[in-house]
């Protein structure tokens, strides 16, 4: 049984929370927020505090707060030598301070409060900078059926960029889309089986082997057609750049 | 029960053929190709032909062969006021010869020849330049379960030009990660997940809505991070034009 206390009531948080709930393996004893109006719902649940001087004795703390919080918030926890782990994809292990152990469980997933998700589709970025205190975090990993993997902080830095390039940046495409249909009074549903099977195919064939399209095929007047149709400079832009990016990557 | 000439060898007309096979309202009585080479395989289940004068009578032509090829086959085509169609995004209607009855039949997805796919994530793109001609293609579209719209060819163009957005433009996002992943030895499955999710988001929550990360809250110290970690300039164009895109659409 891993003891549990959660510090902050982000997304991160509130999804971490729900998952440990339903594993027998782990207990959340202590649910802490600098203000317990957002946690205040969980309160027969589970023991809920906005005071770091009253945080319990517990295997591991959570630190799941905006980057921005982190530092300073593990400078004031009062105690030391306890295991403790932030949630962030950007920040140093080293961000943590040092009076107590230090490690990261980075949730690689995009996390919205009402969308429910399964934790077996969360894979888990761990670091720690003492190797006893691995187990515990690959075990905690385990507990959720998140698949698990050791991720130093320059790589886990790396994976956070990367996450905006297939996450962030791939929405605004289909955003984009959205735009582009929304002018000619067309229904933006026809496009959704298209985007699901783009991103299946990748999760067989390499991103690199999927491509397929005009600019692969340096289709130029296809090309030129479609930035002539394209009524935004930004969006004609974007079209130019994606396809000279395909072309590079292909050898065009 | 609905008589087919399957006229050319790519992607389309195999995945349409295999689609059609399995249906009993559908019967493919004949498969043209300028060269029976690539579908000789099939000689015993279709009558495969190279001679266009050798043409049967069905009730529909389908013609699936590429966009610079589709109109000078359809005036070869000895007979006419037969309804014929072509499949593709680009075209328009009245690229084919006047003298056969016209429409379009153009299934908006992305078809590789060893992936599988189940026509009822292929929606259905359906124009015909007259009516009485419609009922056939739905017909045709529901048979093997694809959902259909009819759609005009400056719609039809413009989901064309949408699509190469949400999946040519995807992918090579796709790829961007797999890059920057590479470089550091990540396992590019750790990202693989996040793919899925971004694309199962925006089936119920619109990409405008759906929108998270460093861009829309404007976190400046997480982009110019992000920036410096980057080592192509293509991909640090890509980065700023996107992020660019999100704040313009965010109002940022």
């Amino acid at each position: 049984m891993i003891s549990v206390v959660l510090i902050g009531a982000g997304n991160v948080a509130f999804h971490l929370y729900k998952a440990f709930k339903t594993t027998k393996n782990v207990t959340v004893i202590q649910w802490y927020n600098r203000s317990t109006h957002n946690i205040y719902q969980f309160q027969s649940e589970v023991e809920i505090c906005d005071n770091l001087n009253k945080l319990k004795a517990a295997d591991l703390y959570i630190i799941a707060v905006s980057d921005d919080a982190v530092a300073k918030l593990s400078r004031e926890i009062p105690f030391e030598n306890k295991l403790i782990v932030h949630t962030s994809g950007s920040l140093n292990v080293y961000d943590l301070d040092k009076k107590n152990r230090r490690g990261v469980f980075y949730p690689l997933q995009t996390f919205s409060k009402d969308v429910e998700i399964d934790f077996k589709n969360v894979p888990i970025c761990i670091e720690v900078l003492d190797k006893k205190d691995a187990p515990l975090l690959k075990s905690l990993a385990q507990s959720i059926n998140s698949p698990f993997y050791k991720i130093n902080t320059e790589q886990r830095q790396a994976l956070h960029l990367a996450a905006v390039f297939v996450n962030n940046f791939s929405n605004q495409l289909y955003r984009i889309a959205h735009e582009i249909t929304d002018i000619k009074s067309i229904d933006f549903n026809i496009l959704k089986p298209l985007i699901t099977e783009t991103a299946k195919k990748i999760q067989s064939v390499s991103p690199y082997l999927a491509q397929t399209g005009p600019a692969i095929r340096n289709d130029k007047k296809t090309i030129n057609r479609h930035l002539k149709a394209l009524e935004k400079d930004l969006h004609k832009d974007i079209y130019k750049l994606l396809t000279k990016s395909i072309q590079e990557t292909h050898g065009k």
